[in-house]
């Protein structure tokens, strides 16, 4: 096990009825509060009206800034980085799924930095202070709930990168179940990729004398498939989505991961295909993971073994490692099928044409600097580019 | 699943040579420090020299109030809270196990309780606010480096209460598993106990659709049994104690019980015991739990097979529900006994001249107000004595 540091301290407000006591939550740490949110799908289900009903009963004053697109866009940052200066907003509250928290953060580090808040995505610029956000989740997937990550789409420029700073872990998340019965089955599909490569990125790693975190790693990768199939059942099964909620936040939190090198490889590839095709990360990370592995998987086989048998549930006796874990990544293969996500980046939309050159971006050759990405396996672009044309 | 609140902010730092970093972790939160220790073995260690060292590196004051014993006393709480009202400490860094860390969060909310503190574990008052308690772990047991719990002994009264609050939830706490290296062996075989407990106690439980956390008690659970046979025969196997520690801060940090009924009953139990023999918490609870499955198991044979089966790692199928749990339960027993735990109340000094009385303590029956103690099944005081008889 490695030396860790960790530190998570976002407060997570679980089950039926949390939301109506966002006011009373909020009221210690704010006078003027940001809704951040997105196309306006909280009026249909009337959370919108529910959250503004509790900020007003406990003298909260609020602005609004909707729109958030997935993949959220650094121009409606900006936008709400002036707003919230020209109101003195103290407290940023996003309702939405990843994209809006994401976006909520930036806006938070984007009041008190001196400059474009894109350097400091570009630059990896540390930041020493941002407005703090609540969230009042509607979407599992990425995580941000509980994270001090962000990820924003420069438009203009097709770019697409993370940043992370303790200063941007939420106060405080509410997550009820059942503010996601309304999702569309492409969106729980998503989300549930999305969360397992999360812990994916996390437990592939060559650091050894991990026992703990293998096995919350592989406790929460079960508890997210096991629910994911019955929510796609029955998109109304509380317990299940519930389960997926929690599963996400722990996937993303931290803990997993704790005294583990990391690999990462995959959200890297696949920030490159939202930023140029607008794909949904989950559906881009389900086709490029089972390729991955495949490319990687020889380099720690024990490490592939241990996946097959103790989250895919491949019998593991006795028998011939590359076929054990062949299975594994077949029946992910095969879970991923079923849940209706994409097995190829043509199913995605993403041709054979740039592929070299998001190749190139995502290991950084392409700027005239290149960095290998991932742990398990350290991959240049031409790495990448192999990967990506297994999965095309 | 139940709704839950989660809040877990104890930062923590771990792994080899973390504690020369206090002063620098501890600078932006004080001036004037508390050192609160045991009986001196952080002296002989070195430890109270690397701390003092790094302290004053970084311009911080301190004063020390040594001498704290398992089972804490309330008379060094009463001393720690004037030595810090007299010399203005603004922190508190504790060296030691549980009891020095319960015994600094004491101090902590005594600084700024108008009255008796004592009032406050027998009345459970709620207090408002606390000094920041800062550990440096030296016995992996309690998780009160992370917990917002405190157990006090009232040494006079033979009363021994727990208090809990969001208020004593550690700053940070450093966790170097090479500082466990020169325990003696019944204090790992205590301190795995005592952690197995804290899952124990949360595991237990009536509610349903619990997968996440299932899993994630079965897995801290199976990583303490394997690492703790690890330590016992190398006490200075750094990746066991490594996987101990950690697992000890995750079985008591709140995570592995939220959205479940919790039961808790073996924790009162043993309490009675302590108060009265000054036994070891972990000792007294390796002796009390075996019994308490044993007598309440059919209450809910379920969680018990699965117990059996996904911890103890008993062979499940096409066999007696009964039979499973009996052997899951003899399992764990041999655990305990290969640890060197006491299997019965007589081998801790435990008579039965006293056991009615500790019962109708634990319930409360003694001071006219019984509350049947326990979550998966409400035990009276009567049941209470059964199971200290079943144990005797």
């Amino acid at each position: 096990m490695r030396n860790f540091d960790f530190y998570a301290p976002a407060r997570i407000l679980f089950g039926k009825g949390e939301e109506n006591r966002i006011g009373e939550l909020l009221k210690p740490h704010a006078t003027k509060v940001l809704l951040h949110y997105g196309g306006g799908s909280i009026k249909k289900s009337g959370l919108y009206d529910v959250v503004t009903a509790s900020l007003k009963a406990s003298g909260l004053s609020f602005v609004e800034l909707g729109g958030v697109k997935p993949n959220p866009r650094l121009s409606l940052v900006y936008e709400g980085i002036a707003l919230c200066k020209r109101e003195n907003v103290d407290l940023i509250l996003a309702i939405g799924g990843g994209s809006t928290i994401d976006s909520s953060k930036a806006i938070a580090m984007g009041v008190y930095y001196d400059g474009d808040i894109w350097e400091v995505y570009e630059q990896g610029k540390v930041i020493k202070k941002a407005l703090p956000v609540a969230t009042i989740l509607t979407i599992p997937a990425a995580g941000s709930e509980s994270s001090g990550d962000t990820v924003i789409t420069n438009e203009e420029r097709q770019l697409k990168y993370g940043y992370g700073s303790p200063h941007l872990r939420p106060l405080l998340s509410i997550m009820n179940p059942e503010l996601f019965f309304t999702l569309p089955k492409n969106q729980l599909a998503n989300g549930v990729a999305d969360m397992m490569s999360h812990v994916f990125e996390r437990y592939f790693t060559n650091t050894t004398h991990t026992d703990l975190t293998d096995g919350l790693c592989e406790v929460t990768l079960r508890t997210l498939m096991k629910n994911a199939l019955l929510a796609n059942k029955d998109m109304k099964d509380y317990d299940a989505w519930a389960e997926l909620g929690f599963s996400g936040t722990v996937a993303h939190n931290g803990l997993v991961g704790m005294g583990r090198q990391q690999d990462w490889a995959c959200h890297g590839m696949e920030h490159e295909l939202s930023a140029i095709y607008d794909v949904a990360h989950g559906a881009g990370l389900a086709v490029l993971t089972p390729g991955w592995m495949q490319y990687v998987y020889k380099d720690n086989i024990n490490m592939f073994v241990q996946f097959a048998v103790n989250v895919m549930g491949v019998e593991g006796s006795y028998r011939d490692p590359d076929a054990i874990v062949q299975e594994g990544i077949n029946r992910l293969r095969e879970f991923f099928c079923k849940m209706g996500l994409p097995g190829t980046l043509s199913e995605l939309g993403v041709g054979e044409d740039r592929l070299e050159e998001m190749a190139k971006k995502s290991t950084g050759a392409a700027f005239g600097e290149e960095k290998p990405i991932g742990g398990l396996k350290k991959l240049y672009w031409q790495d990448v580019l192999t990967i990506y044309k297994l999965v095309k």
